[in-house]
């Protein structure tokens, strides 16, 4: 066995842990959002750029506006989870780099200068960071169910401003009742990987 | 506390792991990189669609043509560690679908007939696979190097056919003398996170 990793944390964070259908209604609290914070926040980022930005969504009313924004399939999920967190990125990120890059500190004006270049970089970088935080759910125990199937420019207009692009709505919670079906197979190494 | 992961696996993947400047020359073998397959390959992807495509440069001439794409201030330390590894997207993967997702076969041409809206997709679960590959790096005991500093069109052209996106280029090995420097300072919760 090559890995350090002891088997316990192995089933947590990948071999035991499934994206749920449903939830039980169990709340999940800000202590344990924080401290998921403050797990993957050390999760690598270019020029620690850090561009991911999370929009906790608890409200009645604010759940009611993002569920309508979500994919017919994702929508009854949508509403019955404890939390559900809207990731963005934040396209300015370059505004924090004097404060999160000290040892380069000009790296805001000399590599993101362009707008564009921090869009693709906030991408990039924001989605890893997405990862880590999916990791970080199920480090607190907790399932996630990430979600790509809705209307992003509506949930840009509902929820953020022109400088936050979203990239996943995640839903969180305990798994319920039929949580999940069969795990779905997975490619072998020879189908991933190519040597040179 | 509100984690269950243990703290040694907190420290392993987070933590404690940096990205390293700087490695021993201790090989990195197939037997470690099957083993991070076999626990990663568990991570959630959109329509369990799993694009990531993984290129071990192992011989020197490949390194040597490698090298000679990535940015000047990436080139040292690619020439110098024991394993790179090129993480691309196979634009095509629909193909693989009516085995990779019993469930829903036809997913493969209900959803991902056009080629737009397969790279899209492609890119942001490609990029999720990245980053639980850097973490299943980390759980092997090894640093992980990832960059994004490098000719695109270069390595595509140099590694890849057209139906392969590059996305990252990672330096995997033991971390070697003057590894890192100080920890670059992270967000607080409240500069992350926003409740609705």
């Amino acid at each position: 066995m090559s890995l350090v990793l002891d088997p316990t944390a192995q089933d947590l964070l990948f071999r035991e842990a499934r994206t749920p259908q449903t939830f039980t209604e169990e709340p999940v609290t800000d202590e344990q959002v924080q401290a998921i914070h403050d797990l993957v926040k050390y999760g690598p980022t270019a020029f620690n750029q850090c561009p991911l930005r999370i929009t906790l969504v608890r409200s009645a009313e604010a759940r009611e506006r993002l569920v309508k924004h979500m994919a017919p399939a994702n929508q009854a999920k949508t509403a019955a989870a404890p939390l559900v967190a809207i990731l963005s990125t934040d396209n300015e990120f370059h505004e924090e780099l004097p404060r999160l890059l000290p040892v380069f500190p000009q790296a805001k004006d000399v590599v993101f200068a362009s707008r564009e270049v921090r869009e693709r970089s906030a991408r990039l970088n924001g989605v890893l960071q997405a990862a880590y935080f999916i990791i970080g759910v199920r480090a607190a125990g907790l399932a996630a169910g990430p979600m790509d199937g809705f209307d992003f420019p509506g949930v840009q207009a509902e929820f953020l401003d022109d400088d936050h692009t979203p990239l996943l709505v995640v839903n969180i919670g305990r798994p319920g009742p039929g949580a999940w079906g069969e795990r779905a197979p997975r490619f072998g190494f020879e189908e991933v990987f190519t040597t040179v």
